[in-house]
């Protein structure tokens, strides 16, 4: 029966909930798929780091952690940084997790690239490095027979890359559309009341899901990075956010979608991908959707992505309430799907 | 390379569509698994059975049956009947397409299981197999060490068992939720702009998609089968057709149609099934659908399915212009996962 050493390299709430699933899973995962696992490395940010090759008691670790104690109160090698951490980790699978630059997607990338030459499979969350250097991680996980997967890039832990990679092989993607960003979304949702823009942005920074600069997500950039990272991959061809062509909602008043609304039609921030020959274009701007799409449905947090392919009709993934714990199950999934049938 | 030898047993619409698929993706089915194919054998209802284990020429098969001709002008081993066909026809792989009976699965589970003792993988799009001897046939497959796969039985090639077998492993379905009968739903959107319910039989008539006795879809009978196969599967609880509650459309009016669009709702023919404890119920009914749902944008011979599951939020999945194409590319689906990686 294979043993699997898993370490997490950034551990937050989805790591967190990484690690609850992964409890909770154990047992399912031995009868299904035949895998065991122990965890022999923790980094966090500001509470320390725990590397332990011998095996982390997780749940020890997770009541430290809740009671706002650092890792070190366990004994462990000693490490000096991330990059310390994953060279003494001894871990086969990482989960790379650490907060992301999404102007070059570093410190990720170095980590995952160290990762791969030392044997390990990664998983990660991050956009940045899909982006940044999808096709270079790729080809150096190819090379040294292990995996880089990054099902939680887009709509969190949903099958997207993996419905692609194993549900429907052989499909050709030409293009695609959804709804992607969930705060767009939820503003535009709530001006449909007649609240105007800056309440609605206001709504959400109180909610927590909106940045105190909410331009990344109003002015289309959040969209723009999942546009890149789903045209990089799925379709082949590096697309960078900048070269996605973008334009967010500020223009977009309360009449506007009130209008609309009227009509049968609203407003969505649509994020789109076509492939024309060797290239793809790609696009993020607010749309008028009419009752018949299946995005004129997609409420508040949800999200949805229509696929056109070669071989099937119009294929849509929709994801209601997502959060760290589907993030989480993400990368579960991922790494499921790195090591069974190996 | 592997080379594999595959089989059609019943060569309708969904068959021919499944041969002209092969053949254009034979050069990707190489390059990117590795895999080649030769087809030793073709069995149609009318138009004879050719079996020739060094390989069939499929271009000359199709149009042999375009122009009407029987197989049997090609130089065949000689076969008399299908059980005798699937003996002779020395193939890796079947795709079982005849027609089949849904009172009990016959002749296809009989077809199926003597493929399988002869070590052949199984791929096909009838649901009888699969409502009357799902647990049967997946257990003699194991115990060869092949496959018994029906990608094609619900939503025809859309991915929904290969979702939960390859994309979203270890997710346990608590329940689901959809639009699962093309017929019920044209014949409830025509009635929106106030048709009456015969005149929206008699339209589905005229353009091939409901029977003479349209009863097996506007009683929900097509509908629970699709419920029976979705909760024996992918809930692992065996279900009947008879044991899934089922009323169908008989009782709704254009008047309540229009009153619910008034509203804001519309009327679907919702299939559903639950999990509680060991059991799993069935349900097929109308039902009245809000906007905020996924299911009030499906319209025409759309089809959506929701799924509640232990580890994401609810996930549908939407497909649209389904046709004997998308069958066969289930079917495709199907064999590629049946052999790839192994």
């Amino acid at each position: 029966m294979p043993h699997y050493k898993l370490a997490f390299l950034g551990f937050g709430n989805v790591g967190r909930a990484l690690a609850v699933l992964l409890m909770r899973k154990r047992d399912e995962l031995r009868q299904r798929y035949g895998i065991t696992f122990s965890v022999t490395g923790i980094a966090t940010a500001r509470h320390g780091m725990l590397v332990k090759p011998v095996g982390v008691d997780l749940t020890g670790a997770l009541d430290l952690l809740r009671a706002g104690h650092p890792l070190n109160l366990i004994t462990s090698t000693l490490v000096s940084d991330s990059f310390d951490f994953i060279r003494k980790c001894e871990a086969d699978v990482l989960f790379e997790n650490t907060p992301v630059s999404h102007a070059d997607g570093q410190p990720a990338i170095d980590h995952i690239k160290l990762a791969l030459e030392l044997g390990m499979h990664v998983a990660t969350a991050n956009k940045g490095p899909v982006v940044h250097a999808y096709r270079e991680l790729t080809e150096l996980a190819e090379s040294k027979g292990k995996k880089f997967l990054h099902e939680s890039t887009v709509m969190d832990g949903a099958p997207i890359f993996s419905l692609f990679r194993e549900a429907i092989p052989l499909a050709q993607l030409k293009s695609f559309k959804g709804v992607l960003n969930s705060t767009t979304n939820i503003i535009l949702t709530r001006m449909e009341t007649g609240e105007p823009f800056d309440e609605a942005v206001k709504y959400c920074q109180q909610i927590g899901i909106a940045e105190t600069d909410p331009s990344g997500d109003v002015d289309g950039w959040d969209a723009a990075i999942k546009v890149a990272a789903l045209a990089t991959v799925l379709m082949g061809v590096p697309l960078k956010p900048q070269q996605v062509e973008r334009s967010g909602i500020r223009g977009i008043t309360p009449e506007m979608v009130a209008a609309a609304k009227a009509e049968g039609r609203r407003y969505k921030l649509v994020c789109s991908a076509e492939r024309t020959g060797d290239t793809v274009s790609g696009k993020v701007a607010p749309e008028l959707v009419p009752m018949s799409s299946p995005m004129y449905s997609v409420e508040g947090s949800t999200s949805i992505i229509e696929f056109k392919t070669d071989v099937l009709g119009d294929l849509s993934i929709v994801e209601k309430d997502p959060g760290p714990h589907t993030t989480a199950y993400g990368l579960l999934a991922d790494f499921v799907n790195a090591v069974k049938d190996r």
